[in-house]
């Protein structure tokens, strides 16, 4: 049996989403933690990597076990017990074998925070930014991400991808009290994307870069043409899209 | 020249506003930065007396120097680069001698708020409780807080007060997604006074108290009739209310 897991967690404590040699990965973690219960090697592959730091409002997984979970709720209520609080299930459901998390995901959606005063409750959950930015003008520049494009020039480099094209289908900044917001939603994103991005998006709202020349770092398709990474603090991972279909048919034990 | 400062803070990590002997209080924080900007000792008094762990989103002091500040905004960034990113100071504004943060203050209104779910965002800044309440009977039982009483029941002893006389204006419960928000506004309140009501009215929400049992535990005047305290995790002193005057009037320096 095939099951998708639901969670989210704040991934400051956390050098990002994959398992890795020297260092703490989320992966590791859930995988450690439904091993302990299932009392079996559990491997679990995620629907998107995040990156050290990155946190995720909503991520999915899948993992396979022949063992029948019956009730799928008690399983959630153990492992929340069991694993850091900065990590939350939140549902584990049983789909066709067949689905993958990564695969059949239809998009992702993130957001980056970015805060203009100092806030206690937002401690490593926003990039504190001062300073004014030019907020029309990121937006005209967002605007060319639009649509079916060559992302290299966003991609950190030496990432395992057949191609850069990805279909983006929001990029816009919002004003929310005194934080700004940029939702970005895409059928996949590129490795450093979304950081890369708002990082040269930075720099059109501060006027060192016009908006013309933020359409030409993404004709260039070579990662030395966009600005620096935005800090990891402020991106979150807040929507993993599936068809409805694949939690509501009928899955055989 | 008296100034107040405006506020907030995560109190986590702190034995709450006030300076004491043997740990670490909020007061003293913000005193020793104050302190060192000014290079003088800066006495800070409180307006209102969170305990440890209790959050505060809105909170005032005020200190008197002969010094002249003349930017406040300067003074503000450098306090706020100075102490822990757990408290952050929104504003300080000079006012008239005469006023004091504590007796000044026209309202105080407190938020304590429950999650049903594990949430990675909200680590110590709510209380996790999980089972159903009868949020209809807990509104009914908070209704008997409005107005003016004696609430020498939901007082810590020992405490050193005159009289145990509150006006409640606003005592209600509200459900937001998966939140449950208890939102109480009073002239002043008494030493624990949040809590202990709190977990007396979720002794009527699981069904351990009736709705008329709770309102014999305000009229029994006595803290052994109330249940025990919510956690303090749970606690946000939200607003401090003010005359608008105050802040409008021009000072003399």
């Amino acid at each position: 049996m095939r099951y998708f897991i639901e969670f989210s967690y704040k991934g400051t404590a956390y050098n990002g989403w994959q398992k890795q040699k020297n260092s703490l990965g989320i992966q590791e973690i859930l995988e450690d933690a439904f091993g302990k219960v299932l009392r079996q090697p559990v491997e679990i592959t995620g629907s998107s990597r995040t990156d050290a730091g990155v946190h995720a409002e909503q991520q999915f997984a899948h993992f396979d076990t022949e063992l029948p979970i019956v009730a799928p709720d008690l399983l959630v209520h153990s492992i929340n017990g069991m694993i850091p609080r900065d990590i939350a299930v939140k549902s584990i459901r049983a789909v066709n074998k067949e689905l993958n998390s990564r695969f059949a995901a239809t998009h992702r959606r993130y957001e980056y925070r970015i805060i203009k005063n100092k806030n206690p409750f937002l401690i490593n959950e926003a990039y504190l930014l001062r300073g004014d930015l030019d907020v029309v003008s990121m937006n005209a520049a967002a605007g060319f991400l639009l649509g079916l494009h060559d992302f290299e020039s966003f991609s950190k480099i030496h990432t395992e991808v057949n191609h850069f094209r990805c279909t983006v289908s929001t990029a816009e900044w919002t004003i929310l009290n005194d934080k700004l917001i940029f939702k970005i939603q895409a059928n996949r994103f590129l490795r450093g994307m979304v950081r890369a991005i708002v990082g040269t998006l930075l720099e059109v709202g501060r006027g060192k870069r016009t908006v013309e020349g933020f359409k030409e770092v993404l004709q260039a398709r070579d990662r030395k043409a966009a600005g620096p990474q935005a800090p990891a603090e402020g991106l979150f991972l807040v929507e993993v899209g599936y068809p409805a279909a694949i939690f509501n048919e009928s899955v055989q034990a």
